[in-house]
Formats: structure tokens, sequence, C-alpha cells
């Protein structure tokens, strides 16, 4: 039995999951899919040929009968609504990042979700899913570099919108970061600051490019990630975990070496797309699989919780120049790995 | 409509495809089987859990009504009759190399299917899917390293068991370079000679390894090819292409660098079937992709040939020592691409 | 005509820089030399088969009428009673790091330097000598990166006595990144923070290790420099500089690839006295020729003071915990590049 | 003592030799120089500054009795007769390649040697005092890589001038391999065969490039090495050798990486002067060093026989296009290393 799936938001990401579900994946269709715009929404339909209802809004496709789970793909603010409306149908949900817009609104779900019982919420966040992170992850847990004591991150774009302001290094570029560290590492953050070198002539009139973050977890790992989104040469993306005994690195993307006009070289990447293309395809398919044993293991809605806290912290650490306290409460045994 | 695929020979590789075909692609589904030992085949339809029907033999399978492509995967010697019974019966067929024993075989094939007035036929050849592979032939065809003048590979593996001899080094290992080196010059063999170095204590009495290829394709371009498959280390495929403006080399799988006991390491593979795990993922789904639209574009009939014709001038080149010329008849037009 | 050198101090590096002169280098013999321990200098004497007077201490040697420069290898707190007694002689004098043992200490220097109105001291600051930092630093002043925003370092060695305490990670180690910095971004630093990672079990009971240090220079570019010394695995000094245009980093040591037991790994350094062996034969030749065209051009007396000055300021910052101020005066005109 | 030089042939290698010993290196000096044309011997003490007599000709600059040792680096067929009459007057000699313009030559030396009973020539060799052929040779000799089985190498120039013709790819090229490889391996070679790749568009009428030379030894070492002196994006020399158990490659010349536009890259030497320009410094102060002993440990008048023989070889493979033989005859025990 396929898990039929209905797609709340059928802008750039959610046409692009709807595909992924009809074209790539195995084991689910989409069966329903809405958005303000309901002509995107019906041209999705024709473009994939697919047999899916149009409903007239997300509230009227999470209660449809046919509907097992939902992805939610809206605009940021309407998330947590659907979401929250989602569990009390009792109905699986992958939400895109952010879960909510506010850490309070992010806690909502996490009680909501843990009132009804049952894990039914998994969130965006696809690093845990890109091959390179696993195999980070793979080295980091063999123990083989004894305790992780720091990381050195790097994220760079090679630019940014106008619209882009300095608070969406954060909540938009180092999110990423803040969780997938969290998992790489298995631990909490308990502090943040945030560095502001000098501006590149690049960037915008306000936005504040690069800016350096600082964490402190709770095991005492000191992070530091460059964040800097006009970086002009790629999309760039460096993670170095140094332990007591040895530094590991994140892979680098796959490419040809050419030899040619005096230089050895290699390409990077320029579109951030391509970068965790073969993620987003791992991460649907683990949310269609979970759903079928019953048994979400992707990142939780308290994994989305944790990260809006840390997130909100870091923002206010760019406003004051201060280090900011992180207090997250302890996570509930409901969210423990079985 | 889902393609309906039926496997003949459920060893190793078929239950391989029968699974993929089932789990992880699209738009296709096992509805037939048969194996010499068909409580193998009866195995396979229970461990997949799918609807597929036991057939007491592959001329069986071929003939139902209900199965529209078949997957030659039994043993070599029987791949050239079956090819030819799909071909009769005007069906798709995906053959695991060797299409045939022999280049007569091959050119028995090709005959059938000129003469059945479409391709039917795909030989499983599935370097030309991998993605490294097909960056280097970007590179080579974007005309950035001029014409191509030199081509060195290598093909390592850590070990062979006794039963592998010096013949082999040609017909399973050096075969897919001599497939994909084709498919990436777009070029013919003319001639070849094999050079024995001082052979590795760590070979066995029936096998000279390491052994050198020396290929000269139609346009001049020489090729070396070190055959290495007792080099203990790891499976290791190298290929530099050299040309008039530069050199482009094949990328190196994906893995972890760490800085660890005096030494700046990253992890090479040690076994052959992680490192084109998703080139037989690719190579199946453009296998049916293809037969939705009538039309294959994966390695055909005559690359199967051609790549038999060149391995039996390299077994001959092995006992001779001599430089072999390769007598390649002309390319059917009937196998121009499109 | 050999410059003619004495050498106060025959511990090791007394005695590396003794045989350097008489061995290695060209345009320079040892014709003096002393130490607390008269002994040691005579077997170096012998050793080295030179005919050089052993004086009976620093202020006889620097009055001594045949020799023309004097290289300063005694314990650091007797550095700046030789130095400023060379420079009342009017003597050349290369002194070993640290200038004095505090910033006042070498302030003296530099005053007695311009009252003398002749550049006649070299601080034995080797990095810049190193092949590799002046590969960098072409490639900084060249403009191809844009203006410098960040500066990411790593400096780890294996490990270190029990005798090494938290504030040598400043003074002993630190110190070269203090020092090579400022040359390489041709900049002055502002303020110090130091942050203290989970400790290493590797470390020792008055050491915190690993440590992060923050600096900030006049032009806004931000560093972050690990210092890590007993990170086990090697000696390893990273620098990475990030321009608005792109991003440079520092030479690997030459070194053998191999591949081998599953692993394409090349060796790490784990001796320090090797990473910067030819930048000594380098310093040391270029104060000697410095010498012969009357005009010494490596680090100055100020650049002792600098490094002496960020250096008190990191210290301040490891005991506060805070950002900590770094008031550096301006640079006297007398230091300016000619 | 410094031993007493003199230098014949005052062209480009031979004024930077004499600029070394003067400069660079200790424990000699020129004070005799020649050439046929005398005005750049003249210009050379004067640019030099040194105390150095201009003689008429080589054989009046030998008889001299300040010269202790002799550089051979006037026109490649003058250096048999100046080796000789420097081995009569019992004189050490250094030559640079070749040591005579033909293996008999050669062969006319190492008589003349060991009638003399003592090593007093070095030939100007200088790959096997390059840093990283060093490193190379003792991973080799160390056992990791069980005994060498081949050894891929390159051997590749930006491009050569019109009077580069196709037996200079053997003459003035290839040389250098056939020199170092013997010495890396300890090995002699038994046959040669050569092939020709279709010619590069950048080459000239009278210059079949690139080539590929394959050399076996006497061990059963299989050697190919690529010439390729047209090759456009740089000097680049590269040599992996394949052991039982592993491979181990030549280091990169240290370089800064980069990220900018788009790619990953280190700059690719494109003058060969600067590719080995320590070995030359390391292999003429060990001639020295060893004059000063009374035993000289470079390469010997045996080796450049050797590699004129091998050279022979080569050159007639060029042109039959066959398998040629190489008889080598045992080396005399004069030659063994003490």
């Amino acid at each position: 039995m396929k898990v039929r799936i209905g797609v709340i938001g059928t802008g750039a990401i959610g046409c692009e999951h709807a595909k992924r579900v009809s074209k790539v994946l195995t084991g689910a269709e989409v069966v329903a899919v809405t958005d303000v715009n309901l002509e995107s929404s019906e041209k999705l339909v024709k473009d994939l040929g697919i047999d899916a209802v149009v409903y007239k809004d997300g509230h009227e496709l999470i209660a449809a009968g046919d509907v097992d789970a939902v992805l939610v793909c809206s605009w940021g603010p309407t998330h947590e609504e659907y979401v929250l409306a989602a569990i009390e149908a009792g109905k699986y949900v992958f939400c895109e990042k952010p879960l909510a817009t506010t850490a309070e609104g992010c806690r909502r779900i996490v009680d909501a979700e843990i009132a009804h019982g049952k894990r039914l919420v998994q969130v965006g966040f696809m690093r845990p899913y890109d091959a390179g992170y696993r195999m980070l992850k793979d080295v980091v847990t063999s123990g083989e570099l004894g305790e992780p004591l720091m990381v050195h991150c790097a994220h760079r774009n090679p630019e940014v919108p106008e619209m882009y302001v300095t608070a969406m290094a954060i909540q938009d570029t180092l999110v990423h970061e803040l969780d997938v560290l969290r998992w790489l590492l298995d631990d909490d953050y308990v502090s943040a600051q945030v560095i502001f070198p000098r501006t590149t002539r690049h960037s915008h009139s306000k936005l504040a490019d690069p800016q350096i973050v600082l964490l402190e977890t709770a095991k005492g790992v000191r992070i530091d990630v460059e964040v800097f989104v006009n970086c002009k040469y790629g999309y760039d993306i460096q993670c170095s975990v140094v332990g007591e005994d040895g530094v590991a690195n994140l892979p680098e993307p796959f490419s040809v070496t050419t030899r040619k006009d005096g230089k050895c070289s290699r390409g990077i990447l320029t579109d951030w797309k391509k970068r965790f293309l073969d993620a987003y395809d791992v991460e649907l398919q683990d949310f269609i699989d979970g759903i079928k044993v019953r048994s979400l293991t992707g990142p939780t809605a308290w994994d989305g919780f944790a990260a809006s806290v840390a997130s909100d912290a870091c923002v206010k650490a760019q406003e004051s120049g201060e280090i900011v306290p992180i207090h997250m409460p302890p996570r509930p045994p409901f969210y423990n790995a079985e």
C-alpha cells in the first residue's frame, strides 16, 4: 500500500517534493494538493500527470479521508497552524523549516505531539541525511578522534539578494548548522556569541557579511561557524571536528581534477541546490518508510524547537555583541531515541 | 502504467536487480522470475513480498503475455539464447555482461536486432552511468582539453580467488574499461598489446598479476590500463585523460579526511560493490524509462559486440606477447545515436 | 670580508645558529662565544672546529673589537640587557624571541635603537622567512582575494611537557602567529579574547588545552587561532585567509602520498624543528646579508614590541574571559619600510 | 681549506654553478674559468666579484696547480675530452650531462677512472638530490610497498622550441628519468619500446609529441614514461611506484591552495628551472663535501654510461617501433657502494 500524501504549498519547494514523491521515491503517491494560489496547484497536478485532488485550503486537505500524511511547504508563518492541525487529525506531517516562526510556536507543537502520544512530526532538516555528514558522524561516534573538543565550520554562499538582512544569516543560513551540529555531536548549546569582521564590499546596506558565530555546548565543545553569504566564489560547506586524538573533515563534493593553464584545480559548486540534492531524496524517502512501519526516526519537533531556541539566542547575540546564554529545557523522554 | 519485468536468473545479481526494481526504482515491477534453481526464485518472490509468477524456464518467461521486458541475469553461456528469444518475441531485454561468450554470438544478436528493425537490447555496462565518468566525459567533450591524446588507467582490486586465471584479467576486469573508454572517447580500438610486469607474491599459480594493457584507437589515442587484481590495499579505479591542452582525472570517491597518528588520510573503498552502487540504479532506471518512451539509449548490442571483439584481441595479445590488430567492422547506421 | 659574529648563549638554539653560520650559510664566521656554562661554549668551539674565542660573559663578548654582530641566544630574562649593550656598542644584534620579557623592556630597546639612529636589531621571528608564508603573502598582497576579512589558524603540537602552563600557550606558542599575522596582513591588533573549550584528557593539571584566541585588527580583520599543544597527531600549522573574492591556504609541507591498507595518506610532521628548518637558515642569512649592505630588513625591535604588547593582552584575556582592548602606540616613522 | 674550483664553460649553466659555489654553497671557491668565448668568462669574474684566473682553454685550466676540481659545463661534444684530461691530471671533475655524446665515450671515461684507481667523476644528474625523490626512495627502500612491480611516470614541459626534434625527447628529456629510476629502484634496464600517440597540434614538424616510453628492468619492473613536451599547462613531473602492497607518489611541489571563481586550485610550475632548484644546490654541495673527505658518493661515470646505453636503445626503439633489448654489461665492482 502506498502512503497517500497531501502537499500544502505548491511553490518551488512544494513542487520539488511532489515531483520527488511521484517520480523518484517509492512507496508513496501525491493524492492532494493546495496553495494560496490554487492555479499553481492545478498546474502541478497537470505537469506531473498525477491523479490528485486540489483542495481549497490546507485544513480541508488535512481533513481529507484519503490523505495519510501531509507535507507542509507553505509560507513560514502558516507552518505552526497546519502542523498543529495535522497532529490533531492524527496524521503524519513533514514540515519544511522553520517548524514555527518562534520558539514558543515550536514548543506548542512539541506539547501537542506529546499530548497525542506518538511521533507524527518530521522537520525538514536535510543535512543529517547527507552522505558526507553521515560519514563524518560515523567517524565521530567511532571514538577514533577521542572526545570532540572543537568544531570549525564555514557556510559560504556566492551571493544573496538585497532582501537578505543581517538576522537572516542566523535564521536562514546558520540554522542548518544549528541543527546538524546538535545531531553530529549529540549535544546541546549553552551559549552564543557573534563577531562581525570587516564587511565585504560585495554586501548590501542591510547586511553585515561575513559573521562568525561562536557556540558552546553542554559538554564544553566550542564551535565556530563562519557565515559568509556573498563570498562570490562558490557554495562551500566546511566542517572540521577536532577531537582529543585527531581531526576529521566533512568530505568535499565529488569532482573532476584538471591540470590546465598552470593550475591543478577542481570545481566548487556554485548552486546550493546541487549540494544536498541527494539528501532531499533520502530525507523524504525516510519519512515515507517511517510511516510504513509507524515509526519516524528523522529530525523531530524537539529538534525544530531546539534549533529555534538557539537561533533566537544567536540573533540576540548579533544585536548585543555579548555572550548570550542559551537556556534549553531538558529533552522530554518522549523524544529519546528508542 | 508500470513496465512489467521478468527476471531470468535469480542468483546474486538477479536478486539485486529484482530488489532494485521493486524497492528503489520507479515505473516498473517484477512480475515473473525463473532460474535453473527454482527454489531461489521462489525464495526471492517471498523475500521481496511481490506478486510474481515463477516460470519453469527462461523461454516460458519470455513467452508470458504480461512480461514487457526481460532481465537476463543467468549464467553467461545462456545469455545469447535468451536475448535472441526476447528479440524474436519483440520484447525489451537488459542483458548482464557478457552479451554472449563469443564475438560471433554477439554479432548474431546484433544481426537479429537489426532484422527486427528496432532497438530492444541494453547491455549491462554500468560505468557510463557512473556520476564520475559522466563528469569526466563532460570535460572531454567540452573541448577544454583539446583533442584527447592518451588515457592512463588503473583497475585495482584487493584480491581475487584461486579460480581467477590470467585471461579473466581481460574478460572479467578489463572489459569494463574496454566499454567505458570507447564511450568516453567516442572511438574504436585498432590494436592491443599486453605487458607482464614481475608478478606480485600475492598472486596465484594460474594468474599473472599485474598486467598492463596497451590499446590504440582509430583516432590515434594511446591507452594504458594497469590491471592489478591482488593489489591488497583497495578497490581503486583511476582514469586520467591527457589532451592537447590539459589533463582531467576521474573523481575520487567521496570520503572523510582525517588527521591522526602522524598521517593525513582518507579511506579507499575495498568492496567493489560500493564503488558503482549508484550507477547500477541509474542504469536500470534508464532501461525502464527508455522502455516507457520506446527508445533505449544505454549501451547497445553493438557496444557488447565491440567489447567482445576487443576482449578477444587482448586475450590473443596476452598469449602472443605481440601487438595484435583489432579488426572492428564499421558500425551499422542502425546504431548511430539519433 | 666575512661578518664576524659573537654568540651569547651556547645552549641548543645557540649551538644550532653557530653551526648554521659556520657550516651552511655564507658570508659570516663565528669568532666569539660565551655562556653561563663556559664548558658548553668550549665544547661548541671544539665540535665545530672553529677558531673562536670563549669570553667570560656577554658584555666582554660585545665589547670585543673583532665582533661585528651578536647573536643573543641566552636565557630570555637576559635578552634585554645584551641587546641594549649591543646597541650601545653600535653593533648589529640578532635576538632570539622574546626580545625582552616585558613590553616595557621591548620599548626600552626600541627607544635605544631610535636614539642610536640606525637599525641594529633583528628579532628571531622566523615564520616570515618560511617559503609557505611568503607564497601566501604574495597571494594576499596581489589583491586577488580582495581585502582580507578573516584568518582562520591552527597551531597544533603533538604534546608539551608538564612545565608548560596555560599562559605559555600565548607566550611560547601563539607568539609566532602574533608576529607572522601582523606581517601577513600588514596590520595591528586592537583586541583579544580567549575561549577555553573542554580540555583534552591528554593535558596536564596546569594547562587548559586547547584554547581559541580571537583577535581583531585595526582594519577590522577577525582572526581565530586554535592553539592545541597536546593534539597527539602531529605538528600542524594551518592558516587560511578569507578575502572578499576568495580564500587562500598556507601550503601543506611536501610529502609522499601512499595508497596502502585501505587508505590514501600522506605524512604529517611530528617534530616542530623540521617544519621551519629552512626558514631558520633564510632568516640568519638575511641578517648577515643585511649587515653587509648596512640595511637590516627582517623583523624589527618594533615587531618584537608589538608582539609583546599583543601577547600581554592575550594573557589578560585568558585570565579575565573578557574581550581585552590592545592599545598599540603608532609605529614610529623610524620603522617604516624604506 | 676551501676546495679550489675551475669552471670550463661559462654559458648559462656554468655561470649558475659558479655563482652557486661563490654565493650559496660553503667550502669552495671559484679560482679559474674558461670558455670558447673568453669574454663571457671575464664578465662572469667581474659580475661575481671573485678573484679567478681566466684561462685560454680547458686544458690549461685543468693543468693549473691551484685548481683542485673542475666543473665541465661546456658544449656536450667537448665533455669527454675534458673529463679524460681531468682524470689524467688526478683531479676531481663534475661533468654536466651528457658525460659523453656516445656510450662508447662514456665507457672510455669509466675505463680511465678505473685505471686511475679512485673515483674522481660525478655526473650532473640532479634528481637523486631532489627532496621529493629522496622521500619516495625512502618509502620504496623501507619495504612498506613490498617489491616494486611498476612505475608510472610523466615528464611534461609546457613547450619546446622548433630545434627540438623527436630524438631529443629521449636524449634531453627522458634521460632524467633514465637516471633517476635506476637509482630509485636500484635496478638496470633490459628492454625499451616507444609508442607514439596521436601528435598534439601544438607540436612542430620534426617532433612526434607526446611519446610513451616503456622500459623493463632486470628485476622485471615495468616502467611507462609519458614524455610530453608541448603539454602547454605546466612543467609537471610525476612518478608513481606500484608495489606488491601499495602505491607511493612523488610529492607535488609546495603551493598555496586557493578557492576562487568556482574553483579550488593550486599553481603548477611552468618554469622547469624552479622545479629542481634546490636539487642543484644539494648536488654541487655534495660534490664539494665529497672532495673534502676524498670520497664522492653522487652519480658516477658508470651511471652516466648506463644512462647513455639506455638512451641509445630508446632512440633505436623510436626508429624501429620494436621492443629493443638493452645489453648492459655487469657493473664493475669499482662502482659498488662501499
